[in-house]
């Protein structure tokens, strides 16, 4: 056997990038540790101060990966690429430090410092302005931003739409060109589906949940199916936040948070399960990528996937009740105890137009995100300005929902997501719902007793095919390959609109 | 006014110096964040993985403070102290660095290194040796870690014991010169009377805890007390562990952990009040400090002198039960109605010589500490080697406390200490207890009403000089110049002796 002498500059290359990588992952674990802890566990008193301890470890890893060191070795390898070619799992961690390391390098530091600036403003400015019903205390701050973002996809570069360099930062390779004929055939057929139910549909029983839920009750249900559906208790943890969110700090430590509210027990119910679709993801990732850049989801989209897959696909389903049901009745007999399984899934599946985002089912939700991603990206494209927002939001809602917000908190105010600057970030969650129907459908055809295992408690069966299709590759694939691998195809939008007719149909009987 | 115009090498070495002190500060303060969740809150499978991550912050620590920048700067604002002088903080921030700086550089890094390894593997040993009975499991270890020791400190350097080195790890500029004269008295004093409780002393109701306290309750009477002892729950928290500690993230986030057993009520009931000592100096350090090396306690032992001071000359004083007790009563009728507070107030005084230290009374506890502190010293002076450590161990404990383990479990195998390295720490423990008699006195003086303060629950009178006198500075004075600042004069036995004959010739009826 031949054995393959390797270029020692190469082979040192490879060691140092090896360590960086290890180095900038071990800050990014503990960064991730205290961001979950400020949120959750840290006392008031303390936290500006332990922010700005925060932002100098933060500020170490941006310079570790924009670095003279970063970029010629990102050069040597790059290099060795073309000639020697390098492993997948180096090929990988490259490509990510690549993308990272040229857009941000080409960011003036005297830009970015100013920008980081005004997005802590901006956030003071935009919770103020909700909070009093105020656009025009948002406003410039917007503006601001809108400005910013725009010099920033001028400096990162694009193809064709300025808004693809932003939409890039949160789905590697996603373009408006791919993205609008996905989302138009999805609105199209979202807004018909919504007018047939409202029209058609025979109601559901969503009075079942104007009832009180005890507290008490909802953690112990929630601890009861965490472990079922798959998280690993033992390596991880649920806590309580006003916003539910999942943090990793490595394969073995991923804590997830819920919210619990005596008057809507569906809050906690499917924030939990969707939040472990997240947690349980990470868990998978194969441990040979600990300690590198590689360990975590592939992006926002496919995170979101495997959130919504959980979360609707599964927990929305009627073999999940049906296995489920029985003991939420026990929980709840007073509440439950003559709402039969059918009609309690027909309700967790109402549709009903709504103003807030967080709220909306599963069917009007991508109409949410759509009114979103057309106004960011006809903002970042220069076709409107952030003071025509408000007048926009509303009339797109009235189009799409047909609903028209009362207050501007109801409305273009409702989201956080502008204030720091997660521009190009909504689509995602739209995303990860065409990625997760699309996945349904490979499943429901790897595995033809899907609902069966669903209906059994078998949630390992299910979660073992998508460890061994997706959560175990980490970021080694694009979200593009992944899905190409996982699914044979890239993404389509039919299998979402199959699926949501096909659902709703059922449902509401149409 | 003359304007004094800087020397521009020395303006621009003290905004350098400044940098990497917040810098260095701002990473400890993170480390002290990840350790106490590894401690408390971080899942099982997760804590090897991010021990990794975590080790990784510390080494950038270490590097920081014995990098080239650092030792150029010291060696800049030193030469200028001796010239123009310094302003008082960065005087004391350059004698910090330059304390480690100057015992760390000279500690070769391959030596470091293997001492790292042989802790890690030594804490295993000791675990396994302690579980087993199995002195010998440790030995190995023990010896190297010796050898270690004894190699260190004549690379730090002493004048006349080699123990000197590590005491003044833990104690800045403690010798056993110094602490030898206050221990031999203490010892004396101790030794005899414990004597005369043994044969004269009246007996305690101790039997009153051999009753089970409800955990739920214990809770919540600790949970009332700490703010009014004067800990700032806005400032920190409080959670359980098996060991329990106090960890300052920043001045506004102090974290204490208890220990909640239900047949040993005083367990956590002390333990909180301990730990609070130890919260509420760390609350009180001069903002100005923060974000700097300056903003922690002066040293272990003046640290230890607020918490034992809390514990005990507070905790366990007549008044403070005055203050509490019926409070108690209303959380444990059950178990304390037909118990008077004198009864009470003495049973928490009860004196009992036993083999373990944690367990051990404000009188006995001295001892442990006087046994350890003689053992360590002759082994890094030579006189003794690691193997003969059990059959010293039983003589002195026999000779002190008039008991013999029937285990090394029970005996030298006891504490962790050594096995990380501790050697030189445990005398702090007992210099808490020296300082915080002397302490006492003078705020006995200064503060006629003190014994009213505390009858009257008036601790924030107490907290407030405490703050003035000693917490808000920080580790801006020595300890030794602090001890002075506060009373008046160096260190001295007498106080302790005095405090500890008094109490219990009352308690005791001697």
């Amino acid at each position: 056997m031949e054995q393959k002498v390797m270029d020692p500059t190469v082979e040192k290359a490879l060691e140092q990038f090896k360590a960086l990588d290890e180095k900038i992952t071990h800050f990014s674990s503990i960064i991730g540790l205290a961001d979950w802890d400020q949120k959750v566990m840290a006392p008031k008193k303390g936290r500006s101060m332990f922010a700005k301890a925060a932002g100098t470890l933060r500020t170490e890893v941006f310079k570790l990966s924009v670095s003279q060191e970063m970029g010629d070795l990102l050069d040597t390898l790059l290099s060795n690429e073309k000639t020697e070619g390098l492993d997948e799992m180096t090929k990988a961690k490259v490509r990510e430090y690549k993308e990272y390391y040229q857009k941000s390098k080409s960011i003036p530091a005297d830009l970015f410092q100013e920008y980081s600036i005004l997005t802590a403003q901006a956030n003071d400015a935009w919770e103020e302005a909700r909070e009093n019903n105020d656009f025009a205390r948002y406003l410039p701050s917007l503006e601001k931003i809108v400005e910013y973002k725009r010099k920033f996809a001028e400096i990162y570069g694009y193809e064709e739409h300025p808004y693809d360099a932003l939409l890039d930062e949160f789905e590697p390779g996603l373009t408006v060109k791919k993205l609008d004929p996905l989302f138009a055939k999805l609105r199209e057929s979202s807004v018909k589906l919504l007018e047939r139910i409202k029209k058609n549909g025979k109601p559901t029983k969503v009075e079942i949940f104007d009832q009180s839920f005890e507290i008490e009750k909802q953690k112990e249900f929630n601890r009861f199916i965490l472990p079922i559906i798959g998280f690993d208790m033992n390596a991880g943890r649920m806590d309580e936040t006003v916003h539910p969110f999942a943090q990793t700090v490595n394969t073995g430590d991923v804590r997830l948070t819920t919210r619990y509210l005596e008057k809507n027990v569906r809050s906690a119910l499917f924030g939990t399960i969707h939040e472990a679709g997240h947690g349980i993801y990470e868990q998978h990732v194969n441990p040979a990528f600990e300690e590198s850049v590689l360990q975590s989801g592939a992006s926002f989209g496919i995170h979101e996937s495997q959130s919504r897959f959980l979360e609707n696909m599964v927990g929305r389903s009627k073999e999940f009740w049906k296995y489920f049901y029985p003991k939420l009745q026990e929980y709840f007999p007073n509440q439950l105890e003559n709402v039969s399984v059918e009609d309690f899934y027909r309700a967790v599946n109402t549709v009903q137009p709504s103003f807030i985002r967080v709220e909306a089912d599963e069917l009007t939700y991508n109409l949410h995100i759509m009114l979103r991603y057309e106004i960011e990206k006809a903002l970042i494209g220069g076709e409107i300005e952030a003071k025509d927002l408000p007048a926009i939001w509303n009339q797109k809602m009235q189009d799409y929902l047909g609903v028209t917000p009362n207050t501007d908190t109801e409305g273009v105010l409702q989201d956080v997501h502008w204030s720091f600057g997660g521009i190009g970030y909504f689509p995602s969650y739209s995303l990860g719902n065409l990625y997760a129907a699309q996945i349904l459908r490979t499943i429901q055809n790897e595995v033809p007793e899907f609902n069966n295992h669903i209906e059994n408690g078998r949630f390992d069966l299910i979660q073992e095919w998508l460890k061994e299709k997706i959560h175990q590759y980490g970021k080694l694939y694009t979200p593009n390959e992944l899905i190409v691998r996982v699914t044979g195809e890239e993404l389509n939008a039919d299998y979402l609109v199959e699926y949501l007719e096909k659902k709703y149909t059922e449902v509401y009987e149409l």
